[in-house]
């Protein structure tokens, strides 16, 4: 099932999408009227969803809506760094040290942005991005072992780890450069987890402006998803709508030789095989 | 005036201190029922409530309740690093490098705990504490300026900044060992800041069972509380409820040579003039 946020002129509503349309969780009177409450009920809610789904036809279409971020507000989003192979390369060659474990840090949720916003540069001159698998957490985790992670997992999204390069190395610790308000793009939807059958094989790339920048195999990580959350889980509760980015794979604009940043204007797109894609603009100087 | 959140049997309320009672904004129907709420409105919400205190008799004696951490559940909760200067020269000791930049880590919101809640070590065999200032922020901040910075912030409260000192050097980004559950202890009110002359000029400390083992004031930052909120600010947005741990002075167990971390059954205390103070005794094995 993929389940959207969207705004379809009345304000945030959530819904499930049939075809090339959505049916309206409000609307339908279904169980459960937002992601919050399916995140924590698990199967069951997803079950009585698809029940209510199938015998619903299509509040609207998604071509006539705006599709908003999945999740606008989870506890945490923490994005995991230098996690695939060649990732870790062209970091070495910046400076990065080559990580002894994994290297975990946060994006704060104030950048949260919707699938299709715009990306506000703010104050940064070394705009990048980044595509990510990026994992909601379902039932709450607290010291899961990695064989029994991926029952914590409720679904997938695509993530653009956007990044302020020049504030991110203020400090060994990432964490003003990794968070500029916008910098946090996701979606198109949630992909519940029943639909992947292996996060662990799915292709991603990034484009700039339909030039191909990023593109790679989510088998290529350090860390699989599962190893992530038993990591992270040894330590605090990951609970229910909690986002984690998987790690971005090689071909960073920082990393080109020379570096290439992004401008004002250029257009972003993200996919992941079998999740979606999400596409963001960067910010014309002067719009809002 | 003094804002806490209490449990006097029948779960969470907050309150007003008033003498050695609290005036429970619950129960008198006072125009503001929850700390967000006030957050937001700022000084007119404290007019208003100072007017309901006074003309309420308090509901319960503050000795007689479970104080509980005032903000639960901040959108964020940042925490920087090596901002005493002296706290500095131990870190560097340690193997940290000397910052170029305010160095900004997060705490995971799961991690909070009440002023008086027991600190789990959970799988960490290098428990330690650090006292710091905390910050509550009242209207929200985006791109304000250090001299600005004041009429941001709603009051003030006392920060455990619990670390898992193995678990935290796993990587240079310290996350990890900044947010087991539990360690996190705030509190015991949020003193509002009107009741503060100087933020920067606040005696600090720390005791384990009863030995003094940091002992500073806030006027020894590098970088003080109004220039954090501009560095912070100019990437990202400040929300009313955020959280800042301002910075732990030298005295850190991890530095004593040798060290010495903390041990099942310790009782830490950690106080900041003016402001209150706040003890958490570590958890005995078994104990929950």
């Amino acid at each position: 099932m993929k389940l959207v946020r969207f705004d379809a002129g009345t304000g945030p509503e959530y819904g499930v999408v049939k075809g090339d349309g959505i049916v309206s969780l409000t609307k339908a009177q279904c169980p459960y009227g937002d992601l919050q409450a399916i995140f924590e009920a698990g199967d069951e809610a997803l079950a009585a969803l698809a029940d209510c789904v199938a015998s619903t036809h299509p509040h609207h279409r998604l071509d006539e809506v705006r599709l908003l971020a999945p999740v606008p507000r989870p506890g945490k989003y923490l994005a995991i760094g230098m996690n695939y192979r060649k990732h870790v390369d062209e970091s070495e060659r910046l400076g990065i040290e080559r990580p002894k474990q994994q290297v975990w840090f946060n994006k704060q949720t104030t950048c949260i942005a919707g699938p299709y916003d715009e990306i506000d540069p703010g104050v940064t001159e070394k705009l990048d991005y980044e595509v990510e698998l990026g994992v909601v957490i379902g039932k709450p985790a607290k010291g899961v072992s990695a064989d029994a992670a991926a029952s914590h997992i409720f679904g997938y999204l695509v993530a653009n780890d956007v990044s302020a390069r020049d504030w991110q190395f203020h400090s060994p610790t990432f964490t003003i450069g990794k968070s500029f308000d916008t910098h946090g793009p996701i979606g198109p939807w949630i992909v519940t987890r029943d639909e992947i059958d292996n996060p662990h094989a799915l292709d991603l790339r990034c484009y700039v402006n339909g030039e191909l920048r990023q593109s790679s195999n989510t088998s290529q990580m350090i860390h699989n998803i599962f190893e992530q959350i038993a990591y992270l889980s040894t330590a605090f509760t990951l609970e229910s709508g909690d986002l984690i980015a998987s790690g971005t794979p090689e071909g960073v604009g920082v990393a080109m030789e020379p570096p290439v940043f992004l401008q004002p204007g250029d257009v972003v797109r993200c996919e992941v095989a079998g999740v979606g894609a999400i596409e963001n603009r960067v910010r014309e100087s002067g719009g809002h």
